[in-house]
């Protein structure tokens, strides 16, 4: 097979006969060049197949118009709103959008981070793996001048750009919303508790508990790792087989949820009247389990939106490192069956 | 806000006292140089933030270890699952992935492909928008010698790389479970018949329709635009209040056949007696609606890790442009409550 050699400035000066130094000043729109030879030249390098050397212009200006995004998976119907809201964004500025999982992974968030930070993006979109504790990776962002906002799970050691959502109230509310159905005892499925979203959220639950009167039992609160499937029905089948079983369970996101759900059927508790289920998130699914799930609705492409105008409205003379700059979004809590104990609705099937 | 300045070879050359070339051949493991300095040179440059300028490198060697995946959509199980086996693959070659999707727009695909093409990936790995049919914003990859791979959703007029699953065979056996199952009048929920997966799942059932002497009805086919919940709603609903309903549909995919389920349960339909469904991708949701959704499964992880393979693999010496290397995998019928008429297993919920 035979590679076409790349079009240089010197071949289009050749074809054209022109300098090489008008050649590059006209694909640079330079004032001293005319908007006809411009046009031109243009033209040319277009119909040659030139490709505008985004390489080199990127060690020149440090910018390729790319916003990098980096977050912990991308099978989450939430990071794939966050993205549409961060791509919408983007794409009305003229800006592409690169994107790279960590999976989870301290490991491979640092690799992703040395890739995008290579290819020299206009500003990074992070949100932490479950892992990442160490934020060494981040800082020659900062010391480039590249902006970073972190979204949703974000480091509290670290001043940045952040956008998050009131996880304690929303863990306040979601966890008081049992109570009024008539809860008495309420477990919850925390996450990983050096990440802000899921202490903030069990902070939220142990409150709302505290504040009614209800007993705060170590046994009823479980430590997830990823809050999976798996991990929800292994958690609900332990705890409804204990001699006190809880009537409610507060899951910090709607997969574990849906999972105390459908292991609840199985062992033949009525959900909700023998045990309320809310969850968090509002993904798809809390919609077509049966009975549908209640849960807490995040704002996430509004976050997508508002992170990438951090970037694109990011100035070096504005802005300052020594303080972080924090955009805090309420949530909704969606009341559905799985819940709702008390003015029950009754669905035709 | 204070920038740093990018440390240069030439930095290092002051401060470590070599010559700059010294210092370039030992960041480069240049065979002159012993490996005593190198690791000298390697470390200083390290602790001085000195970043291997892979802008520069890419200059020169069109390299920067980096697949690029361009998929329609990342909120689909069956891309998480295809970008999980590249990214395994990837990582374990020391190659990163960088994602981005069309959100099934052409307009969208042509520009993904340039940021993609201008950060000098090894090689770009594809599934086309559902609106993709001009295949000219990929030719430069070609004319550069960077492999493309195309992945599930792929071009008919393209030479190249490919990894299909084999969708005639698995349409064909979706219908044929359905007419075994003693459905009559058998519904096709089909995608845009200009992708090929679409096209081929389609043709399958009409094959299958025949071989096993069932009519072909055109108002029992009804074409989609994106297969989404609210389509499969619509057409479920129009289905069901013919005259003459079918008693059974098979889906070109889970989203809609996942829907038309529940729209059957709200008017009363029972499924699978009255209706029998099956869907296409085994997607989470099938295990969690009522009834369990039967469906065709994907080796999509496998279908991830062959296509990152072929980037990894790929010699220009050796491949040639004017054939396609097609590689296609078989799937699996998933019969799950929603289809099983015959034989129907109860299950304790």
């Amino acid at each position: 097979m035979k590679i076409k050699k790349e079009v240089t400035i010197y071949d289009l000066a050749k074809e054209l006969n022109y300098s090489p130094s008008t050649i590059s000043r006209a694909l640079n729109n330079h004032k001293s060049i005319s908007k006809k030879t411009i046009k031109l030249i243009k033209g040319a390098a277009e119909e040659m197949g030139y490709r505008p050397n985004n390489l080199a212009a990127g060690l020149r200006n440090n910018k390729s118009n790319t916003i990098g995004v980096l977050i912990s998976r991308i099978n989450r119907p939430f990071m794939a709103s966050l993205i549409s809201g961060i791509e919408e964004t983007a794409r009305k500025a003229g800006h592409n959008v690169l994107i790279s999982q960590s999976n989870d992974k301290y490991e491979n968030e640092i690799s992703n981070c040395n890739t995008l930070y290579d290819s020299r993006i206009t500003g990074l979109i992070v949100s932490l793996s479950m892992e990442t504790v160490e934020m060494d990776h981040f800082q020659k962002f900062v010391d480039k001048g590249i902006p970073i906002v972190f979204v949703d799970r974000v480091p509290d050691n670290f001043n940045s750009y952040k956008v998050v959502i009131d996880n304690y109230t929303a863990g306040y509310s979601a966890t008081k919303h049992l109570i009024e159905q008539g809860c008495k005892r309420i477990a919850h499925f925390a996450g990983a508790q050096h990440r802000n979203v899921y202490r903030e959220r069990k902070k939220g639950y142990l409150d709302a508990l505290r504040e009614h009167g209800l007993p705060i039992e170590d046994n009823l609160i479980v430590h997830f790792k990823t809050l999976s499937f798996e991990e929800g029905n292994k958690a609900t089948k332990k705890l409804l087989k204990m001699s006190n079983p809880p009537d409610g369970i507060f899951s910090a996101n709607d997969t574990a949820a849906v999972s105390a759900i459908m292991c609840a059927k199985k062992m033949g508790v009525n959900v909700p009247e023998q045990l309320a289920v809310i969850g968090f998130n509002d993904d798809p699914i809390a919609s077509i389990v049966q009975p549908s799930l209640s849960t807490v609705s995040h704002p996430a492409s509004k976050m997508g939106a508002i992170s990438a105008k951090r970037i694109l409205d990011h100035s070096i003379n504005t802005y300052d490192t020594g303080v972080s700059e924090v955009t805090v979004l309420g949530t909704e809590i969606i009341a559905r069956d799985s819940s709702l104990k008390k003015a029950k609705v009754l669905e035709s099937e």
